[in-house]
């Protein structure tokens, strides 16, 4: 099998060399879709979290399928804002609905196939990392943290912050052109995106390519250390162990990381140094010369928040 | 695009004349899975109803994904028994899962999706019936609406077609080997599978190609046709407006008739001929000389019933 069990996406070689990339994810309203946000945005949320996992592994979706369960008697302007949301999420990443179902549910169920097609030996695996390679991010973190707090928890937030950290939450953004970037350098030996958290994320590129990985400073959005301050929160806690939060998750060659860096930067966005790939098997942050072990728990679905 | 939106299938030219075909259909339990389903032929039939729609076109599945929405606390032997099942599900049509990802829901949700390969030209599309067309069927119909209503309804039935009509339901089968057969011989103008009733089908294909359909005898199978007289029910709509039936429906060129039997008898399947193309735009059953209009209604499902 060209890609193993368990990564974002799945792989079939159809001819030597050539590989269609599969992914199917799903989303429910009553785990997935957090207070106040639309129907429009759900749709497009469940577009973005399919794309995300192809945007980890450098792949550029092609078509999407939708299946759909729709709760019984549900209104067709409903329905409507749901396709509506499909096609934003499709178009803001080039792609395209190109066929689909629809049955009845108790939830509102989008489950969303991708299909792309990649050549291989390109694609950027969650088991290449190699000790010594420098850990990097597309993205700080912990704003759908703070943002899913506010939303569910209605905890207070300065003013000035409040519509970034919802927007976070409520409009996610999938790194395509930067995954499709790196991909293109050869510099990356192990990628994932980080929809179940940061502390996931560094624990399965540590699993599944049998490395540890040692965090020397914590990557904190900053309107998300503003948050921590206000609410007396744990910044570790928001920024390590948050979810939905679709950036990607790196290890570079330590000799390609200005290559990488530069691949990132020519598309408008950012790759962010936190730290580096250890033979030693833990994944652990160092703070002041402490090493302080950081967990392999997930982010699971707001209702758990 | 090389097939309709609505069609049973999505198909992408990825080069010059080759296809890649994909497929996506979402088994709720709820709706789709009736009393006496064991989990493991629930999860197979979610398999079973997306081969049949490959089947219908003529197109081996190579590989499935699975996104699966698992209630809160589901026992991990249930979750087991659904693995088993879309395991005994691909195997039976030579194909494999190779990805999938798992979340809350409240119901059951089986969203399974179908990739395949195939040579332009070679579908067997909804579209392409001519008047003078020979229509015809894999199978006879009425078991299933049968047996739903013995596992729905407990309508009593005599003992020797019990369990034929109630397994029609639980081990319901694809017709793959017949369609592939059927799109090797070039005989086959249009086709479609029967899950949502045979009367939706002939109008589906009369629709997306056309013409009209005039069938002159009711395919009834046998054992329905005995449920139908101890429970006086009537036979053209159990045969007619059933559903969960994966029989194929075809429209085949007249003088082509016997070399589409012969390649479905060489694979150990029957294609029946039940009537005609027509260029007047109705679907209609011919009894005694008097044409009776079939409604164009379908399947929904079991809760309906």
């Amino acid at each position: 099998m060209p890609v193993q069990f368990g990564d974002d996406v799945s792989a079939f070689e159809t001819e030597k060399g050539k590989l269609v990339i599969l992914k199917t994810d799903m989303l429910v309203d009553r785990t997935d879709v957090p207070p106040r946000m639309t129907l429009r945005q759900a749709a497009r949320k469940a577009v973005v979290m399919n794309v995300s996992d192809f945007a980890a592994k450098g792949v550029k979706p092609v078509a999407a399928l939708v299946a759909l369960g729709l709760p019984r008697g549900i209104a067709k302007g409903n329905v409507e804002e749901i396709g509506a949301g499909l096609n934003d999420g499709a178009h803001e990443y080039g792609t395209y609905i190109i066929g689909g179902d629809t049955g009845e549910a108790s939830d509102l169920v989008i489950a969303v196939s991708l299909f792309g097609l990649a050549a291989k030996g390109t694609l950027m695996l969650r088991s290449g990392a190699k000790s010594g390679n420098l850990v990097g991010v597309t993205g700080l973190f912990g704003k759908t943290s703070a943002g899913l707090r506010i939303l569910v928890k209605d905890l207070k937030t300065p003013k000035s912050i409040r519509k970034t950290l919802i927007d976070s939450v409520l409009m996610p953004t999938a790194r395509l052109k930067e995954g499709l970037a790196l991909a293109g350098t050869g510099a990356v030996t192990a990628s994932i995106d980080s929809s179940d958290g940061l502390a996931w994320s560094l624990h399965e590129i540590a699993r599944s390519s049998q490395v540890g990985i040692c965090i020397d400073s914590l990557p904190t959005a900053e309107p998300c250390r503003t948050f921590a301050i206000s609410n007396k929160l744990d910044l570790a806690e928001l920024t390590l162990y948050g979810g939905e939060e679709y950036e990607l998750v790196l290890t570079v060659k330590p000799g390609m990381w200005k290559r990488a860096q530069e691949a990132v930067e020519n598309v408008g966005g950012s790759l962010f140094k936190i730290g580096k790939v250890t033979s030693r098997k833990s994944v652990v942050l160092t703070n002041r010369g402490k090493r302080i072990p950081i967990d392999a728990r997930g982010y699971e679905h707001f209702m758990s928040q």
